[in-house]
């Protein structure tokens, strides 16, 4: 039970390409059951979810994480995806690192915590969804709504994804860029290109906007975050006639945002270029995630020394990247994301040294240890 | 013979729309030669042209004008388009004010003046073109250059545009705007949102592009003419994708500009502004007429002098609206525009009051006058 590879193996077995399960939360449930904890299925709509709680006290730490995997993809495989193979010393198949490999760490973290110590204090709980690379709508986000209901949001959340680059433990994720999207549509009055004066042309109006909004960076970074990025993605206003003024002109944009800024202050600001320069304009947002940042303090502390101690190296304090899980959780409690060397995640021959699997195990131990206490 | 209202009438009968004739050339012939005038056709490929001189001397004033006409149209007429009525004092048809009557009121008008006195110096000629309203590709221009040939370019030239705007007189065009096209191709580095650092927004560079050539008028406008104009007609980029930075962006834009400017310091300014913001670019300018303006002097003096005695009025010097044969004029000799009022012009029911046509008869007798001493 102390080792990750079979219960990794086992769970790679399990062809759990989103949405399928394919019998991998099983697998987990009868792997967490005989270390003392209660687990629940936790559906939502065709989303399989697993909650799995040892302890009722304090403090309270959860490992998320999820079972379904990205397909094997177009790539060229030396190995079955899901054949779990392991060859010279290297565990091969979808999911190694992308996280089922994290997942079996965890869980044999918990057994070689509870060998040293059986009267581990304070709580552990899993919650693995099965739809994490897909829409995610009924998963984490929706679990955590569950748990809220029940009283039962832990103190702190370790989210498994590979966010190694290089060696392991070198990057601890503790925030995400947030993602905004726009779109502008300026109205004017179409007219002949040769009396501009019984016209307005919108395409000023938008170069003056778009001008206003790209001009100054909006931030300069800060100690956890590049600066905010707003990229113009497209501009379209389809006129073909060369001595024509266009009615109309639309512009679309992405904002990837730190700390500094949220969907609010970042919608306020483009109404109010869009007040100055473009009175008559179409405005739609869609925001995908708001950023969010656990800043330094205890349980980022308890994962740095973790690191430390098992790695022998300063893992840096990372906001890059996509979006994951994490946002969801950040808005309950503090959450930070550590876990394998990502470098084959969704790629032919997916894989991780079985060393490096021990080794991750062993951290996980070690934060366990430093957050029970 | 110094009436224009029976020849008017003739011509109208000719339904002469571009390109065809339909022997509108031969009448004008029939009623020039009586009158002392060497007549020669000049067609060029399909188009009929036709030059006619009397006298060897100087000064030669020239009047350049069309015997084509554009079509009925599709608004309603209350009489034939080519019936030439005369119906409580206003002649109808295609043509009347643009410029069939233009050009009868002026050989009306030579015939008065030699009346009065047969022994008129100087030389006095006519080019007329059965291409004016269409391409003008083989009309007033080619004709211009076989007379450069022939060392018989004029010392100043009359274009019998209808350019009073609501009474006789009110308006003599001096010159007219250019009309310059571009098109502006910006290339940058495509790639992901999320990652700007790796892409060149090519979106963001057209934006500084267009923001500097628009944020600021060109000039204020001259004693003659409005400011110059420059227009963004469209911006395209065509990017479906909210996360990928695009490779390249599209702008157009229509300059119409006064005597400040020429195509080539148009070009020079719209390549200044690429070289400081996008070095990486495809430029494509299309001009279709320079500017011109021909500056108060002695020709322009005599047409007012022409007005302040036929018409008891100033006439205002104008350089509004589109293009016209005098663009081609103006390369040669001073060159100014004096006819009839426009407003019926390429409208359903074109007309002019007779008395306004032999009013303008009598205006074009004494600006031969004023020129021929």
């Amino acid at each position: 039970m102390t080792d990750p590879l079979p219960l990794a193996q086992a769970l790679i077995r399990c062809r759990s390409v989103t949405p399928a399960d394919d019998g991998a939360l099983a697998v987990l449930e009868a792997a967490l059951a005989p270390l003392g904890f209660a687990c629940q299925r936790v559906d939502f709509g065709t989303t399989p979810n697993l909650y799995a709680r040892r302890g009722t006290g304090g403090p309270h730490l959860m490992f998320a994480g999820h079972t379904d995997v990205v397909p094997p993809g177009q790539g060229h495989w030396t190995t079955d995806p899901f054949g779990a193979e392991v060859r010279g010393g290297v565990l091969y198949g979808r999911g190694a690192t992308d996280m089922k490999g994290g997942v079996a760490a965890f869980v044999a973290a918990i057994a070689a915590v509870l060998e040293r110590r059986p009267a581990l204090p304070g709580s552990l709980s899993l919650l693995i969804t099965g739809d994490e690379e897909g829409p995610a709508l009924d998963g984490t986000v929706k679990v955590l709504g569950w748990l809220k209901d029940r009283g039962e949001i832990p103190d702190c959340c370790l989210v498994g994804e590979p966010t190694s680059k290089v060696e392991l433990g070198d990057t601890i994720k503790v925030g995400r860029r947030g993602s905004l999207n726009a779109a502008i549509t300026v109205h004017g009055t179409q007219g002949h290109a040769a009396y501009p004066q019984r016209a307005d042309n919108p395409v000023h109006r938008l170069v003056r906007v778009l001008h206003a909004l790209t001009a100054e960076p909006l931030d300069q970074g800060t100690r956890f975050f590049e600066p905010t990025s707003l990229q113009v993605t497209s501009v379209d206003v389809g006129n073909p006639a060369t001595n024509v003024i266009p009615g109309s002109a639309t512009a679309r944009l992405n904002i990837r945002f730190n700390e500094l800024h949220t969907e609010a202050s970042l919608t306020a600001r483009i109404k109010a270029v869009l007040a100055a320069e473009a009175p008559r304009h179409d405005l739609s947002i869609e925001c995908s995630g708001e950023s969010f940042l656990t800043s330094p303090g205890p349980f980022v502390d308890a994962l740095v020394r973790a690191v430390r101690a098992e790695c022998g190296r300063e893992p840096s304090l990372d906001t890059g990247g996509g979006t994951s899980d994490a946002r969801f959780v950040a808005k309950h409690c503090p959450v930070a994301e550590l876990g394998a060397v990502g470098a084959t995640m969704h790629k032919a021959d997916e894989c991780t040294p079985v060393d490096e699997l021990r080794a991750l195990s062993r951290l996980y131990a070690r934060v366990i240890e430093e957050v029970l206490g």
